[in-house]
C-alpha cells in the first residue's frame, strides 16, 4: 500500500501574508498587481512539487485592513494567466456564492481545467464583508445562515451543471456531420429558493471530471457544507490539540454524510518563519512586527471582532470582555478570543500574534524544526497536508522549497516528484463518476 | 502627419466561422477547447503584426445552430491565458450587459489589462439569445429596448469604477507606512434603475487607464449605444455601398455626442478565402459549402429571422414574405433578408450565403485581390480596419499572415511592426484622461 503523504498548498495573498509584508526591505509593493512576480512564486512551488497554489478573494476593499486585499488581480484572470506557464502545479481560486451566478462559476471553472489540462480548484466562500452587498445592488450582507442556504443551493447547481454533459455526448464525426446527441445531455431544469437554472453548460465535461471542490468555512455551517460538498479543507488552527479536535469532528462529519473520510483532505494554513538557526528564525518575525502601524493592527484586530472600538483603551490593556458579535467570520472570532485568554495577551501582543498569519498555526526555526512541527501534525491527526502562508514572497517559500521540502522527502513524507498531471492526481482525490444518461 | 494604416483583428470561433469548418479534413473538431490551438492562433497573429484577436461569446448552448457556439472556452480564462503566452496583442473579449454584474466586469477587464500590461478590450453585448435568461434564474429575455437601457446604466458603472481610484491614491511609502491615501479615491455611490454599485473597485488603475471599448449591435439602438461609448466598432456589412452608409451614420453619430469621429473605429467584418487563383479561392469555398447538412442549414438561417419554420417549403423556393420579428439580433435579421432580397436567393442559396460569416463581407480570391478589396474599403469610407473572420483555423489565417499582410505592408496599408505595447498604442486611440481629485 502507497504510504500516506503531506499535501501541500501555497497560499498566495498580495506579497505576503504578514499585514506589514509590503514594508519589508525585499519587498516592493507593486508586486500585488505584477503578473511576472506571481508566475515565478507559481514557478519556484512548482520546482518544490507543491500540489498547488491557492488565491483568496473579496469583493470590496473595505474594512481597510490588509493592504494585500486593497488593490489584487482577480482570481480567474490570474490562475488562467498562470495555467499557460505551468504544467503540473494545481490551480485553486476562490469565489463567492453570494455575489455570483452558479452558470458563470461552473462555466469559469470548467475553462479553467480545461486550459490547465486538469488543475482547477474552487475555493467555495460566502463572503466575509457587508461592504461587498453595497457593490452588488444590495442594501445588506445576507445573513450567515442565509448564506449558507444558497451556498447550499449553488453549489448544487453547479454540481449539476458539470454533470450536464453524457461522457459520449459530443460525437462530433466528420463522417455522419453529427456534432452532439442531444438525447445525452442533461439540462438540470433546476428550481430552488434562490436560482433556476436550466442548462446544460457550454463547457464540456473537464478534464478533473469536476475541478476539487475546497471550502474554508470553520463555524458549525461551515463545518456541515464542507462535510456535504468539500473535498478538501482549508481551516485556521492555532494549536495541536484544537487542530486534531477540528480534524475528528470534520471526518466524523463526512461519515455521517455517508462519504469516505479520506475523500475530504483537512489542510490547515501554516505560516512558517524559517532561519539557519531558531533565532534567526526569531528576528525575522520581530523585525515584521516592527514595522506593523499601531492604528493598522487595531483596524486589523478590530476587522475580526465585530468592528470593535479599541480607542477608549491602551494597547498594554488586555482584551475587553465585551466583543462584539459578528455576521462576517464566526470561527475566527471565536479563535481570536480564545488565544488572548488562553495566553493572556494585551491589545498589543494580540495584534501582533494576528499580524503574520490571522490567528493561523505559525512556526518559527530552523528547516528541521519546522519540518518537525508539520510531521507531528501530520502524524497525529491535525492535518493531511498544509496551506503554506509565508509572511513575505518570495523570500519564505525559497527557504522552503529549497531547505524544508527535501527534508520532508528524506522522512518519505512528500512526493519527490509530481506522479500524475491533474490536481486529482496530487490530491489522491477519485476522479467523479463518469456521467452515462 | 503619420499616415492612415488599417486595423485589423482576429475574430476567434471555435475551429472557424464556417459552420461546417469542423468537418474540414485540415481541422479536429476538439480544437474548440483546446488552449494549445488557440495559443497557436494568437502567436501566428502575433508574428502578422495584427492589433488584436476577439472572442465571441454566448451563455446558452441552444439554440443548436452554430457548432462554434455549443461548448467553448469562457473568454475571460481564454484571454488571460494568452496574455501569458503573448506580449503585443491586444486581447478582446465578450462579456454581456444583461446576464452579469458591472463590479465583476469592470474588475476582471482591469485584471486582463494589468496581467497584459495593457492589453485588454472589452466587447459590450446585450446578448441575444431567450435561453440565456433560463440560465440566469430569469424567466424571460429582457426585451431589446430595455436590454439598451440596462446596457448604458452598465457602462456608466464600469466607467465609474475604473475611474475610482486617483491615480495617485496608492502612495504605499513603505518608510511612513502610508498605503493608500483613501482621501484620493473615488467611490461612485451610484444609483440607477438596475444597479446600486458604491465601490471603489478593487483594482488599481490599469495600464490603459481604461480597457478599450468595443461594441457591435448595428441596430438603432446599437449605433446610438456604439455613437456615446464605444471606441470600436464591429459590424456586419455585406456591400461596399451599406458599410459606407453605417459609417458615416455612426461617425456622425458620434460627432453629434460630442466625440472626435477618429476616436471611433469602424471595423466591419470580413471572410477571406485566400487561393493561389481566383478558381482555387472559389473551390475552397465549395468544399465546405458540400459540408453543411441542410438540417444545420435551415436551423442555423432560421435562427436569425426570429424561428421561422422552413417545413413547408423546398430549399429551391425563395425566402418566404413573412419573416416573423425577432428580440435578438434586429440589425442582422434585417441584412439577411436585404441578402436574399437582392440577390434573388433560394433558401439552400441563402443559408449557404450565411453559412461562411453570417452575412460579413466575404472575398474570394488572390492575395492581390484580396489586399485590393480590403484597400477599396479602407480608401472609399466603408472602414477603419477589419475583423477577420476565416472560414477554418489555421488555414486561413497561415495564408493571410504569409502572402496578405506583406501586400499590405509593400502599399504602406499596414505597419512592418508594433510601435507601441499597448492595445490604445496600436489602435492609435486616446488614454483616458488621469484621475485627479
Amino acid at each position: 500500500m502507497k504510504r500516506r503523504q503531506i499535501k501541500l498548498g501555497l497560499f498566495l495573498m498580495g506579497v505576503g501574508h504578514h499585514i506589514a509584508a509590503w514594508r519589508h526591505p525585499d519587498v516592493r509593493p507593486e508586486w500585488c498587481e505584477d503578473f511576472a512576480f506571481f508566475r515565478r512564486l507559481a514557478e519556484i512551488a512548482e520546482q518544490g512539487k507543491l500540489d498547488m497554489l491557492f488565491v483568496s478573494d473579496g469583493l470590496a476593499i473595505e474594512p481597510l485592513s490588509h493592504p494585500a486585499e486593497i488593490v489584487r488581480l482577480e482570481p480567474f484572470t490570474l490562475l488562467a494567466a498562470l495555467a499557460a506557464v505551468t504544467s503540473r502545479i494545481g490551480l485553486a481560486g476562490t469565489a463567492s456564492t453570494t455575489y455570483n451566478e452558479p452558470f458563470h462559476i461552473a462555466r469559469k471553472f470548467s475553462s479553467l481545467d480545461h486550459i490547465s489540462r486538469g488543475r482547477a480548484a474552487w475555493n467555495i466562500v460566502t463572503s466575509y464583508y457587508e461592504e461587498e452587498a453595497y457593490n452588488f445592488s444590495q442594501t445588506a450582507h445576507l445573513e450567515h445562515h442565509l448564506r449558507y442556504e444558497r451556498a447550499r443551493e449553488f453549489v448544487d447547481v453547479v454540481n449539476g451543471l458539470w454533470d450536464s454533459w453524457d461522457d459520449e455526448a459530443l460525437i462530433r464525426d466528420p463522417s455522419t456531420g453529427i456534432y452532439v446527441q442531444t438525447e445525452k445531455w442533461r439540462p438540470l431544469h433546476y428550481r430552488g429558493t434562490y436560482f433556476s437554472v436550466r442548462g446544460p453548460l457550454n463547457s464540456s465535461r473537464s478534464p478533473q471530471g469536476k475541478p476539487v471542490l475546497i471550502q474554508a468555512g470553520s463555524s458549525k455551517d461551515g463545518v456541515r457544507f464542507a462535510a456535504r460538498v468539500a473535498e478538501v479543507v482549508f481551516t485556521a488552527q492555532s494549536t495541536l490539540a484544537d487542530a486534531q479536535r477540528f480534524y475528528q469532528t470534520v471526518k466524523q462529519e463526512a461519515a455521517r454524510s455517508g462519504r469516505d473520510p479520506d475523500h475530504l483532505l483537512i489542510m490547515p494554513g501554516v505560516a512558517p518563519y524559517i532561519g539557519r538557526t531558531e533565532r534567526e528564525a526569531q528576528e525575522q518575525y520581530e523585525q515584521l512586527q516592527t514595522l506593523i502601524k499601531p492604528e493598522v493592527g487595531l483596524a486589523f484586530l478590530s476587522d475580526y471582532l465585530g468592528g470593535i472600538d479599541f480607542s477608549g483603551y491602551s494597547l498594554d490593556d488586555p482584551l475587553p470582555d465585551d466583543i462584539p458579535e459578528t455576521n462576517g467570520n464566526q470561527s475566527r472570532r471565536q479563535l481570536i478570543i480564545d488565544l488572548a485568554r488562553r495566553e493572556r495577551l494585551t491589545i498589543r501582543q494580540l495584534y501582533e500574534r494576528i499580524a503574520g498569519a490571522r490567528g493561523h498555526f505559525t512556526i518559527m526555526g530552523t528547516p528541521e524544526q519546522v519540518a518537525d512541527q508539520l510531521e507531528q501534525w501530520f502524524r497525529q491527526g491535525a492535518a493531511d497536508g498544509f496551506n503554506l502562508m509565508f509572511p513575505y514572497y518570495p523570500h519564505g517559500l525559497l527557504l522552503f522549497v529549497e531547505h524544508v521540502i527535501p527534508i520532508l522527502q528524506k522522512r518519505g513524507l512528500f512526493r519527490r516528484d509530481y506522479e500524475g498531471t491533474t490536481l486529482r492526481d496530487h490530491l489522491e482525490l477519485p476522479m467523479p463518476n463518469p456521467i452515462r444518461v
